[in-house]
């Protein structure tokens, strides 16, 4: 663009973020519970402005899901009041000491965590992402710079004006928290070119989104892929546990990341566990397609899967079924065609899981467990930003503290280079 | 390129990676010792390939400087070789577990470190960073390609030569270390688009070596920018001390980026405190550049600072001064001109101090020790791939543990997800 509203937007988070740094956590706390109180009191306001998006989204045509998630009402914004409040009960991580010694002549260090500074989010349709991700970055003492869909515009823009307002009353810079008010795609671009003042950029939503950050982003990105997840029921399983872990995995919410997508069963138990999983699955409306072998098995209910359907995140009611030979072909099955986010196990046999977890090179590995586990509040890291695919900085489920950094810290008492 | 070199080099360290990922400790500490060995036995034909590239460079007309940064002794072999011994030496960072919990239904949470996969390191002329690369990427079970600079390429090749020729010996693949043998500049630009084969990319070198990758690359890059170091003076220094710390932060060791760049003195402790300091930096050989106050002073000795000198680089025997009103002036000087790298206070008050470290938004910071201790072998990580000037992934010495990165592990019963 030719004028320099994301430049002013970025050095007024730059400043933000060193106010932020030496701010307490009692004062964060302080702003997050405001945050959650405004939101309720003011929900009238958010719903309104989300009328104004619902209009103009029928009128451009969006299909009813996009209709659907883009919607709020009292109930969802209770819903973020309530993250912002859980978010405000979890450990501070700004100030933690990680690691700590003292060398051999008395120096002592310290790796202490800090904020990253100003983490810019670039988002889809779902207005909840704007107090959520507010919520977390102010956790972590980091300012954000919020870029929202346009087809939420006129609701995040609303949400963001109310988490600004709360800042101001506890005495925390507004810039805390900002919001890019214009529409334009080009807006996007300049965001990535601010590489002295923006730190890190977290791109949450489809793939061809994640792509385009990633292309022209001058700044570290930290992306949140697919999730192309299995679950490998091996010879040494217990078949009524691969059943339930199986059904749970696909059915249980398809449409997310860490849904299962693909079945991977060893041969040799194969006949026994197919032809009830199949029909099982297919019984709760699951849409079966399947390797050479499993149709031989079971032909009646699987129809075929092609070359496409090993590496499709469905994020529906569909599963792709292997018959494999042995654990290796699997595990190396998953390392191709695999997003490396989340995929499971099922066995009893100790050698195959310990081999399993630490060939499969994915975020997560699990053994007799479900794919659906995979997430920061099941695993107990709070509220979550998101799931990374990457494996630098944040791997896996994302909580506060992976929105850090640490510095060394080094005390000496007039200690020289030698 | 037009052909498939780059492509199948990072194709057979992929194999590679996937190969080291369940290799033992032992076997890596056995190929560390084997490649230490080798390049001791062997040094005669890596002294016989690092003449050729000599007498390129000579006739070349490369300085004395670059000359001398890339010729090889058996003195120099013999200190490649100690540092690889070094590194066998460390601690192994694969499959530590550096978190762990249980979940209130009984699933058991492991955080795993685990190799990143396949690093491409991007150098310029020190050849002994291709084996000190390979030996760091070798302890923490990565696999890696080497393009070193054009310059050295003879004698870089003959060292990966006996490397991989060790890495055969224990019965690891030769392709953990991958050399780029061929000089063509268009090479590094097709290997910093191996997105779906290489993991990270980390160039060491110049400024414009490392924006040039970064520039390029759809791989994330860990940087390893320039070191703008300051020393500030406080109030409540100890005098005697901060000479010593000043004289040592400059002149031990000027040409590296630890080595402090610009003297900050707070104007209480100024008069006392800078002829003598100037005294004895002139003395030392250090030519000083101040600000108008420091030049008030003490203008006999003291040249000219222009606005340039506060985010130079030197890596030379000159110094810029600044005097300083307070505390704040101090950091805030630092975060707008420093580079982020090792930043030190001297001072007795332990309020000054806790805001300086607090608020200096540096990988390094000190308090009452030279910013020349800011080093991975200092600080004890062992052998450093570098300093991150990045705040993501790693930030300050890099060792071989930030050569990881990890999975998380989930030991379930059949839980699901509710």
């Amino acid at each position: 663009m030719e004028d320099d509203y994301i430049l002013d937007l970025a050095q007024r988070a730059k400043r933000a973020a060193g106010i932020l740094a030496s701010s307490s956590g009692k004062q964060r706390t302080e702003a997050l519970q405001t945050m959650a109180r405004n939101l309720r009191s003011q929900a009238e306001q958010i719903i309104e402005a989300n009328r104004q998006d619902l209009a103009a989204a029928r009128k451009a045509g969006l299909s009813e899901a996009m209709l659907d998630r883009l919607g709020l009402d009292e109930g969802r914004i209770e819903k973020m009041a309530e993250s912002i409040e859980q978010i405000a009960l979890g450990v501070d991580p700004v100030g933690q000491i990680i690691d700590g010694w003292t060398l051999p002549d008395g120096v002592v260090i310290h790796k202490r965590r800090v904020p990253l500074g100003v983490v810019a989010i670039i988002y889809e349709s779902r207005p909840n992402v704007t107090s959520d991700a507010a919520a977390l970055c102010l956790k972590s003492a980091n300012a954000v710079i919020l870029r929202g869909g346009k087809e939420a515009i006129a609701s995040n823009g609303a949400i963001a004006r109310i988490i600004r307002q709360a800042l101001k009353e506890v005495g925390l810079p507004e810039d805390t928290v900002g919001f890019v008010e214009r529409s334009e795609h080009e807006l996007v671009n300049d965001l990535l070119k601010q590489e002295g003042l923006i730190d890190v950029v977290i791109p949450r939503g489809g793939k061809s989104l994640i792509r385009a950050v990633v292309e022209n982003s001058h700044i570290p990105v930290i992306k949140h892929y697919e999730g192309i997840c299995h679950v490998y029921v091996d010879a040494g399983a217990e078949l009524e546990m691969a059943h339930r872990i199986v059904m749970n995995a696909k059915v249980q919410r398809p449409g997310v990341c860490n849904a299962a997508e693909t079945l991977l069963v060893h041969a040799e138990v194969a006949e026994e566990f197919l032809p009830s999983a199949c029909d099982e699955l297919a019984g709760a409306g699951v849409e079966l397609r399947g390797c050479e072998r499993t149709r031989k098995l079971y032909r009646s209910v699987v129809g075929v899967a092609s070359e496409d359907d090993w590496s499709s995140e469905y994020l529906a009611m569909i599963l792709s079924i292997k018959i494999v030979s042995n654990l290796d072909e699997a595990i190396e099955h998953i390392n191709r065609y695999g997003s490396g986010h989340t995929d499971a196990i099922v066995t009893q046999n100790i050698e195959a899981a310990e081999d399993f977890v630490a060939r499969v090179d994915s975020a997560s590995v699990m053994v007799n467990a479900s794919t659906r586990l995979s997430d920061g509040g099941v695993y107990g890291l709070g509220a979550e930003v998101g799931i990374s695919t990457d494996k630098l900085h944040a791997r896996g489920p994302m909580g506060a503290a992976d929105l850090t950094t640490y510095k060394y810290v080094v005390y000496g008492r007039g200690h020289l280079r030698q």
